[in-house]
Parts: C-alpha cells; sequence; structure tokens
C-alpha cells in the first residue's frame, strides 16, 4: 500500500509498494496467465493530479511554464495548465508492467493527439498485436480521456 | 526554487518553481534568442535517485517490481532495480523545455538501449536536425551516461 516514510531532509517520501494499486488507479486485465499472446490487452486508468504534475517536474527535471505556471499557460493555445505528455505517456508503462511476466521495455513511439488537463481521468489501454519471437511483441499503445485518444502509439517488449 | 508546502493530507508537496533548475541539474544550451534554428542544441543532466523512481510510480501507476523490488529485480537479467524507461525519456522532455520559445511536444519515438541503474546521473542530449515548416522541428533526442546511449530517439515538437 502507500506508506509514507519521512526523510532525514524532511521531505516526506511517498514509498510505493512493488506491484501496488493504489486509491484511484483502476486494471483491467484480459489476458490468460500462460505467457502473453496476440490479442491480450490491458487497460490501467487514474487522475493526474496537480501534485502528479508538480512531482513529476521535480523527477523529470521538465518544468516547463506550460504545466507549472497558470499565468503563463493561460496565454499559449491551451489556455491553462496541461499534463508533460511524458507523464502521460508513462501510464502505458504502468499498463504495460500489469501484462503476464516480467516485462521489458524495448521501444515507445508515441504522438500526442490532444493535451490533457490537470484532473483529468486517464485510460491507458494497450493490447498485443503481433508475437515478432523470442519473447518480443509488438503492442498497440493508447492513452484514452472519456474514449477520446489523447496519444497513440506503438510499443514493443520482451516479457522474461 | 524547490519549495516544500504541507498539503492537508500530511504529505509534503514538493513545489517546483516554473523554469526552476535545482540543485544538481546542469543545463547547457547551444541556439540564438532569435527562435530555434537547425543545429540549436540543448543538454540537461540530472541524477536519478531511489526517491525519484518510487515518486514517478506514484504519479505514472507504474509499479513494476523491476524498479522497486531490489528482491525481485536480483532475478531479472538486470541483477537489480532499474529506473523506468519512461522516467529516463522524461529527461528528453526536460531538455526541450529548455529550447527558446514554448515548446509544445507533437511526438517521441524512442529506443531504450540499455537500463539505467538508480544513482545514475545522466544527460538528455537534442538535437534540432530538420526545420519541418509552420514552426515544426524534428530533433535527434539521446540520453547518455558517460557518452554511452541508453535511450536513442528522435522528437518533433512546435515551437509557439
Amino acid at each position: 500500500g502507500d506508506t509514507a516514510a519521512t526523510l532525514g531532509n524532511g521531505q516526506v517520501e511517498t514509498t510505493v509498494a512493488a506491484d501496488a494499486t493504489l486509491p484511484g488507479w483502476e486494471v483491467e486485465l484480459d489476458a490468460t496467465d500462460g505467457g502473453l499472446q496476440v490479442g491480450d490487452s490491458v487497460r490501467f486508468s487514474k487522475t493526474l493530479s496537480a501534485e502528479d504534475v508538480e512531482q513529476f517536474a521535480a523527477v523529470s527535471g521538465d518544468t516547463n511554464p506550460l504545466h507549472l505556471d497558470d499565468e503563463a499557460a493561460s496565454q499559449t493555445r491551451f489556455g491553462g495548465r496541461i499534463v508533460h505528455g511524458s507523464l502521460v505517456s508513462g501510464l502505458i508503462s504502468a499498463a504495460l508492467a500489469r501484462l503476464p511476466g516480467t516485462v521489458v521495455y524495448l521501444s515507445q513511439d508515441t504522438e500526442f493527439r490532444a493535451p490533457v488537463r490537470i484532473g483529468d481521468r486517464v485510460t491507458a489501454d494497450v493490447e498485443a498485436v503481433e508475437d515478432l519471437g523470442g519473447n518480443r511483441f509488438r503492442l498497440r499503445t493508447q492513452v484514452l480521456r472519456d474514449d477520446d485518444p489523447v496519444i497513440d502509439g506503438e510499443a514493443v517488449v520482451l516479457i522474461e
């Protein structure tokens, strides 16, 4: 579960247990446990909060005002703060991680189709579409908000 | 700068100011301020800590034991915990964000060439290689550890 421990420097570290599913996260797995097969799919949903965006800025280094500064963001085409595209595509990784077996990420192609707003609930939806041999699979990867794709892309993974 | 404010629920929110460069982050920008041109480049370096990996797991939902559980990770081909590929590619976004103008991410293709270990210092190195017209540019994007590529890829951005 989600336990908080205070680090020496006063910063509370939110410790997330391996394989945890935190409150507000939702997983729908459609796969046999006999190992990944073409047609298997998994959906992972969560809401992206202002805290998520600010913590991602701190861990990635992406402090683009478009994500952090209401005033600056309001003057862009988006008219307000948007979530980092890299954070939204992180949910694809979260979905892939819940496929059967140990999933090793080999590549990800990502098109950012629409901006995600702070507070949006989004769903990463991945489906195995081709067995490339040698335990490698190609997957269709989308992130959806109310069934509209905000990200379209493709991943290749190795299953150990 | 990096200021911490306590949220209602007792979790300290690390607030990162827009355009901030935190201690340990390093930026090298090689671009004229007259707007992005082919040949312009930027490098962004930071160290990826265990806290970064655990916070990324909490904000993305990727709680793959490969990143969080020493015991489980030691039994994989990596022999120990590795940093989420999505977090490492987040540094590309951090580099792009420091190009002149407001940078809008349109696409990112990423190949994960080698694992990044907890505690590694890595550098996202991006260079504009083609002007696609309409303020869109194609960039070569790499993440390096001691000059070895851990990520190879390509991005398309729109500069507002």
